[in-house]
């Protein structure tokens, strides 16, 4: 926890009081004084600092905290990305993760072989992954959350839904095992802005490369080897960072 | 679990007898008959096919598989790793994810920022990590695992250690969330082997940035996020790949 995150709902003033498992990061971890001063994040505005007011170091765990906010939080990247939706625990992972590596919006979608009944899970509903994202941005010392959509039908995101946001996109690629290209290939001009697409765990089938291709995306493999779908997510996320060479 | 992997000491003539999370697998989760073809690799070794003899799907399950191995196994990335000590958990991950990534060789070494009580733990002895590589390489069906080597004292390492393998690295880098320098400054002339030392969480201390460049090692940073260490592990080495171009 690099960040202690606070709701707008628990502001009172610049009054916060804490007594959750941030209290206890900061009792048993930072293991804080009053006058101490800690990082603060408000979810979905400024980052600045908070002065301990007060501290219960005994359980249950609360603190008091003044909190001063004025700078603005990192950027987020340029990549945004298509996922098609793993198992429910493996999501929970990637959630977290992508919150963590600044990922402004990842459209959940299904595919042939993404098993129906994982459609079925808690972490869906949008109050079920906010833990994941806290943690996520608690780590990365970021306040915005990433902007998550599901898509429960393949062919009307693909279709109605897509052309309607692809035109913010210079790049738009598709993790295909079988291509043959990096994605070193797609970047000799530096692209603003890239949408990245990846499938599930046994590949998208032959109609959705097709479509994909149709709506002007470009493939790409990153070697002959299967990853694990948070593996590769952070990872096909760095190479795409790392092709675009002006940003970090 | 894309590969069942088998060591070479249960090889009798071309039979292989498994009963283990293997055997459970085989059951399971492929339902395989007498007759199915299974892809499976020698640790160490080869890959290819292997045919259910005989299979007890009954608890406790076990599967009877002859094997004709002839193909290699994927090669292995460019891309070495030093790593600081991170906490035993966090090390478990990432020796997993290593190993599906394809890194051939990580040194495991201490720095200032080390908690020292790390290094008493059970997972630094070399049997107590082969269940995480194995995972690994049965994810991205490989059977080489990588090198593993722990260096419990930084100065022995940077000073008598580092100069004797050096030479064998193009380029070498370190991550340093105070650069400004990204991966891709490096790779106008894409090199042939890099090794990247990645700092403890609370990052490298000046003596130890120090030492690093003295041994010609430069600086490179992935922005101002800080991530965990196993989500900086996979997305570094995805960026330095991606920046080498030539290789997937």
């Amino acid at each position: 926890m690099n960040l202690i995150l606070i709701d707008p709902a628990e502001l009172i003033g610049k009054i916060v009081h804490v007594h959750d498992r941030r209290a206890k990061h900061i009792v048993k971890v930072l293991r804080s004084e009053p006058g101490d001063v800690l990082r603060v994040g408000l979810f979905g505005g400024k980052i600045g600092r908070g002065k301990v007011l007060r501290i219960e170091k005994k359980y249950p765990f609360s603190v008091d905290i003044e909190v001063c906010l004025e700078n603005n939080p990192p950027p987020k990247t340029p990549v945004d990305i298509i996922l098609a939706l793993p198992r429910p625990i493996m999501l929970r992972r990637i959630i977290g993760q992508i919150s963590s590596l600044g990922v402004a919006r990842m459209h959940v979608i299904n595919a042939a072989r993404v098993e129906k009944s994982f459609w079925d899970a808690g972490v869906i509903a949008s109050d079920n992954h906010k833990e994941q994202v806290c943690q996520g941005l608690e780590q990365a010392i970021d306040t915005i959350p990433p902007q998550l959509m599901f898509h429960r039908r393949f062919r009307p995101f693909v279709e109605d839904y897509l052309p309607t946001i692809i035109n913010k996109y210079s790049t738009c690629l598709y993790a295909d095992p079988g291509s043959n290209k990096t994605v070193a290939e797609y970047f000799n001009d530096p692209p603003e802005k890239v949408i990245v697409a990846i499938g599930p765990e046994g590949g998208w089938v032959d109609y959705e490369l097709t479509r994909f291709h149709e709506m002007g995306f470009s493939d790409f493999s990153i070697g002959p080897r299967i990853l694990r779908v948070d593996t590769a997510v952070i990872n096909i996320h760095g190479r795409i960072m790392a092709a675009m060479k002006t940003c970090r």
